[in-house]
């Protein structure tokens, strides 16, 4: 399997970032191809607008889908968006890694699909969503820290339930593109956690990426 | 009242910005002072990271809360950062203004919150979330347009209904620290309406600006 982690944590030395690794590890140690997208160690740029196209059809009015749709026809994606694209396409599998921020993704991961899952390239123009989305095929997967315990993502924590929370990124990102979602790998609040409890979940992590196959589909 | 209206879109003569054009006129006809942070035009770095800070605490390792735990105390955040930070402090009225992008905010303006909702000065270090949140007693409210239509998002809708897509903002952020959060005005797939519609839609935002003090509040 071709596998495309895309990462946005500012510290390579976080708890956040050795999930990623030992992900990016246990899929290569089981045969696989790992691509990462390190979106903080490449600067990428999370604001959609004009410098996503090479040339914009209308320079008076930015009509950001519309402009999607023209570079979608004509070839038009900047750079860095057709490299993200590109990577996407070749994948079996996609992980978004990221901590949980405001109860959502990091802006600069937020931005990298406001930007790639452009109008044109991952839906629209006769396109299908959801079940016929252009993704479909492909799974997917939310490996994420919390700074919150798990208590207060739960029935009648404070936070509302966790999936709750994750609804805009497992059903209105992932899923809307057509890809199956796997259930979540969560770990809440690593930093209040003792290294025993921190390593118990690295084997759990490594324990779910060797048996990805056989985990539970969420959406799709 | 002071408003603080949040706007968050690439191009200014899009419906989208006429409806931020039109809440700061009615708001300051009717006699209140009205703030703007137009994260676009003043190309607002939406990246979370050491640059929030003019100086570190540990400079050898990168975690995000704690440094911003640390600039609380010792008056460190970025003057960016400050800016926007003393403009929410002096507001009654806090206003998101936004396209609906991949069900939920643009990054841009979700940057802006994963900045300015800094831990020390937004929740944390003894402070209350929620109805003991740090901006108890300020109101918010979100205004924004989809590009699918309001049945898309209905309770039968594929996309899920709009209230689990606005949960993470509407519960997560502006209820989490503190603030009541008002009925959200939408404007549905207005790049699809008639101007005769698109005028209506004006006309109940204006009168929805007009009579804000007695709209109806769903959460806080």
């Amino acid at each position: 399997m071709k596998v495309l982690i895309v990462h946005a944590h500012p510290e390579p030395k976080s708890f956040c970032s050795a999930l990623k690794d030992l992900t990016a590890e246990t899929f290569r140690q089981n045969g696989h191809e790992v691509q990462i997208s390190d979106l903080y160690a490449t600067k990428f740029n999370p604001i959609g607008g004009a410098h996503d196209f090479k040339k914009a059809a209308n320079s008076d009015y930015f009509k950001y889908q519309s402009e999607q749709v023209n570079a979608y026809q004509n070839d038009l994606y900047a750079e860095d968006l057709k490299a993200e694209m590109d990577k996407l396409v070749s994948a079996d599998i996609v992980i978004f890694s990221f901590p949980l921020w405001w109860f959502g993704l990091p802006a600069i991961l937020k931005g990298w699909v406001d930007r790639v899952f452009a109008m044109g390239f991952a839906y629209g123009t006769g396109k299908g969503v959801y079940d016929t989305g252009v993704f479909k095929g492909k799974k997917s997967m939310a490996i994420f820290t919390t700074g919150g315990p798990e208590v207060a993502y739960g029935e009648k924590g404070k936070n509302g339930t966790i999936e709750q929370t994750l609804f805009p990124i497992n059903h209105g990102m992932l899923y809307f593109v057509g890809m199956s979602v796997i259930e979540p790998f969560i770990a809440y609040s690593p930093a209040r956690l003792s290294d025993e409890e921190r390593k118990k979940l690295l084997e759990k992590l490594k324990s779910k990426i060797e048996n990805i196959e056989k985990e539970k589909i969420i959406y799709g």
